[in-house]
């Protein structure tokens, strides 16, 4: 590796590379097993995060303030971490809530089919918006992840999606109320804890949002694992995303398809699709957080927590190099520009509609065979791309 | 079997059950081997159905008119076609385009990267179109089976769902211009035949709709094997699209999860989601037609193909007379009463948003431990249900 | 229902059904989140399944004794256990090691890369077969929970099977030698906790007992929601662990594909497999246990721990109830019948192989079309089928 | 790219890389669409990869001799195709049957309930193992692609594997009794084209064979995309063959897991499997051919099946040079030893069992929670090795 590459893969605060708390404070614990690894306390890991060259770090509430602890505890925690935070001059663009935990939201906080959960969930969320706004975030995410069901018996689907936009509804105009200003970005998964979750993909809540009644206050939040799980292409759930104007934060790892919430580290697994990702992210200009939402190996000791945030942000950046050079290969760009074929007369006639138009296209006569037969190049397009990847290109 | 058994279980038009000619008339060629049955004729199919107690027929262009047939054959196919509907009553509610077969849209029809292709496929839509009205159809359904990807480098997921929508929005034109008065109804699949096919769930349909000049014309047509492949909940995604006023017309087969598309006989496989989501269409007063998109195993000869008819009407009512008995049972009642709280007071406190109830919700205090110790009956009341099914309740 | 449905439901200990202390027992913590329900003695857990007409009770070493109890401490809890034993006359018919809680076997116990792991894991395991041959137990399950990986770059795949199989071997001697006597039975799973765990099928089991020194003592112990997490179809693994005589054991519960374990009440997701299942088991004679390795839903209280108790024995009940009926439907029978062509020249031809006989096959005249047009009537079977489960036949 | 890159990614035949007549001669056709690409005929195939480089092409019977060719027919075909060989030195090292296209095979071949049908797959597989002789083939695949069932009802699966085993005792006396010395390698696949194939995975096919009356003719042909439907890591499952010292053949494509058969170029779908499968068949010594099982994407034309198979090629080339390049670094090597724990005192302890050794480890004492407490840096070694994929090491 060259000076430059070196260079090329160190990441800064410019980078805007962000991590959860509770992703390098992951202690290990599994359905099947307990810890391993200590837990390390907020300000810690706002001074590692902050060594390694990220941008900012996002928090649930009780990440930062268990559920139980009394306000003089709260006050503290929140004022240690806060100095952490000036001491390294690291950023909270993102807040949520954990509603997911507490064995109370067991059957769903804001889809629960106990009114006072969801009032309960509704008064946990205000103080946990408190909270990220005191912390300066702008961005606030809502990842359901009890909001789901295992017996459609209960009978409330219909019902569950109307709570669930009252909440919003209500949660919005307490932002604008409060002066918060918020973002709010949807997070959607299939399943896991839930036997399935409500709104399972990015597409769900991109269909949701207009039924809120501030669409423009939601985005969406997709996560890489999360579409991956539901063997969905992750690359194409973001570019929709991005056409309907929704990306207001995107939260990346890693995960093999149609298996248990693995959270790997970003690239550790579908290096192509991670590849495109990073090329729609930075050739259509997204200037959001990239955030890290994933975790070390159960296996590893601390040492390997910190391995695997320098490895996401060097695997970004080094994709993001790797975009560079794809933009810059002639051969590569060659064969984009050969797969695709302009008409102008022919745009004239599909544009907007009009009844000549519609005449004119119905008359037209198209040679169906020659368009069948001519060829893509799509193999070798692909081809070019791999080994560009494994870097014998460029 | 009891005689009232037997009349729950007989299909009449008023069930408004409708089979596609390719379903009914697939001949078993699959990608590992050749047609195992002899291709049936439309008209001979239309008498079939209407014997089987059907309500309807729909189809796709080419379905009836081969891509290459002359005016004068497209005349007599029709008319011989139109013959067998008014000899039997049988309708035609719902019409589609194939824009998949042809191998001009081997890389996608409306999202093509030849400009042509998309020209030609808004063309032959529009002939479709012309088709399906004067065949007395209502109902539009787009299916965009070549609109997706293997080769992401391509790089044209943005370009895609522009031109996807600008197709739409130019077929929408047309329709009204032509006083056809069509709603269209959007169908997603996450792959195959594509690796992945652009809009994979019926979340991703819901949330392109927005986009559209039009929204108010355009629905969804989901379909239970295709959400399915994707390992979601239909019964959920369907709740989804009942929430936002747009389930226009719905396709009921089975499939296994995570593999081909089987397009199965309806209940074939996945007998309690099929239970749930007769119970959503019944409940929720779907008038809609109940269109069977499957096909009968690859192994069966004629008679087959009509047991697979047959079996899917009368599954459908076997599911609709447990609905009733469901609905009616008092245990099953009793669990779904108990597994509610509803609480007057915290309605009001998280009814539409005020300062003022905030405030009062913020200070409200909640018995966490106590919420979170409920048992809210879900096995008992999935067991009932399970036992409803199999016949020892009711 | 009537009285006699009534009594075919109940279940008794001739029905040799058991549950592991674990699954009754679970507290409901999963990875997000904290455990619903307390913690309930291995004695009072007894009693209750007695009361329920369960047959017996499995164990892991730690289910019983904590890793971490003294001498006395073990002797203590193990007495009182074996009292709940003999008042009720519950059996423990297996019993098993925990190698997966542990931080110690995070990487593997018997496929630790760490020699020492490995050595611990033999001496556990060795204690464990004491205390199970102490309450009774004949047959040793092995399910290798941490025995996988998310890194192959560590390298040690080859090595791995290598000291997989020589635990194996020196467990199967220290039974011998320990006059012991066990049957082994090997558990397979895809996933979870490890990305990818070592013998992920049941195939791979059968695959790999003939590399033992002792095949004969080893079976396989396929469970239900572990094939299927791999979309396989489960009554097709047991029919090959069957054929080759290796059904030691079996574990009934039920999953979707595709996703995390879910562990769900036996029946409750894929009645049709189940039913098959059923049938497979009572037909083939298959005498061993039915035990259920699942348990309540987190929402659940342990009211609903006993639903789900209940409902797993009830719905294996039924369903061989069911199996009854098919095997006497006279119309399915015939189906039945149909399906299958026998040919008593034929079968001559393709017996055992001798030349002459291989010679006159050659040279003999099929009419392959009349094969191939030949209908085998499975949409009407299966559809007779489904009827039959859902209460409408019998 | 340097000249020395150039030469290790350009194929010769000593990389005993081989196709199948029916990858590269594949017409395009698919389950939603006609064929996009003219046949060519099996001498212009052959052809065409002698010149790419390839060592062997492999075929079904009837992908050179149709299935209703004359005698005279097949003999002119076969003469044709030898030329072709004998013209470019190509081998056939594998021959198979094609016993899936034709309706007869539509409910199994061996495995039919038909014994006709199941008499005639036998005979069809002498004729073709005739071929496969005269043609050189000294390894005889066997795919059942239609060995399977969507429904259970027929209730043949132990009668199923009964038969399947009989055809194949017979057919290896066969294989015997003619001299042909081959070496049978069993093929598995978990769906499609039937809901569910008997033999789903690589651990099937190896658990199967000692049930055969000649274990050591038969080994297994596992294919990359078929363990990869699955969800499997299929280095996982290479490895359990290789230490069954089963692996007599393997087919190389890739694929996306959860959904259809896609057969894709090897590499362009998981190139972190691809690497470690390439390591493991490199490190192993496996002497065999590499087949690639695959065929380009239904959008290409001529040019574009080129690309694919030179594609196929050097990406092997590609990462076997990478494992070239992980064996030879420092830093990786150094992280692999420190992996790995060994301890001489334990290896003797743990070594073939004996009561003294048993009782020693029974008595010796672990410091578990140290054990637990090591960190195996696995994060920081699947880092370096994702680095020098991309080829920023080395």
């Amino acid at each position: 590796m060259t000076n430059a590459a070196h260079d090329v893969l160190s990441p800064t605060p410019d980078d805007r590379f962000t991590f959860g708390l509770w992703t390098v404070g992951q202690t290990g614990r599994d359905p099947f097993g307990e810890p391993t690894r200590a837990a390390l306390s907020a300000p810690y890991l706002v001074r590692q995060l902050a060594g390694l060259g990220a941008y900012g770090v996002n928090l649930h509430d009780n990440d930062l303030v268990p559920i139980d602890a009394t306000a003089r505890q709260r006050d503290h925690l929140v004022r240690d971490f806060q100095q952490a935070l000036n001491d390294t001059g690291l950023k909270v663009p993102m807040a949520t809530t954990n509603l997911f935990s507490d064995p109370a939201f067991k059957d769903g906080a804001f889809t629960s089919a106990d009114a006072r959960v969801r009032a309960y969930a509704l008064q946990k969320t205000m103080h946990s918006m408190d909270l990220g706004h005191e912390l300066g975030a702008e961005t606030y995410v809502f990842w359901g992840g009890r909001e789901g069901s295992e017996v459609d018996a209960g009978g409330k689907l219909l019902d569950a999606l109307a709570w669930f936009r009252d909440s919003l509804n209500f949660l919005a105009a307490y932002s604008e109320a409060q002066g918060y200003g918020y973002r709010f970005a949807l997070e959607p998964k299939p399943n896991e804890p839930r036997g399935d979750i409500f709104f399972p993909t990015a597409g769900s809540m991109l269909g949701f949002i207009p039924t809120l009644e501030r669409p423009d206050l939601f985005g969406v939040n997709p996560e890489f694992a999360h579409d991956t799980m539901a063997g969905l292409n992750f690359t194409h759930a973001v570019a929709q995303i991005i056409d309907a104007g929704k990306l207001f934060h995107i939260d990346l790892n890693d995960q093999k398809m149609g298996r248990f919430d693995q959270d790997l580290r970003f690239g550790a697994e579908n290096i192509k699709t991670a590849f495109f990702l990073v090329k729609l992210l930075e050739d259509s200009g997204y200037g959001g957080p990239r955030h890290f939402d994933a975790h070390a190996l159960r296996t590893e000791d601390e040492a390997g927590v910190w391995a695997f945030a320098r490895g996401c942000m060097r695997t970004y950046l080094l994709l993001k190099e790797k975009v560079r050079k794809f933009n810059e290969d002639p051969e590569i760009q060659a064969a984009l520009a050969a797969y695709r074929v302009e008409d102008a007369e022919l745009a004239e006639l599909t544009g907007r509609f009009s009844p000549e138009r519609a005449r004119a296209l119905k008359e037209r006569a198209f040679d169906r065979e020659a368009l069948g037969r001519r060829g893509p190049g799509l193999e070798q397009l692909d081809q070019l791309t791999m080994e560009l990847l494994l870097g014998v290109r460029g």
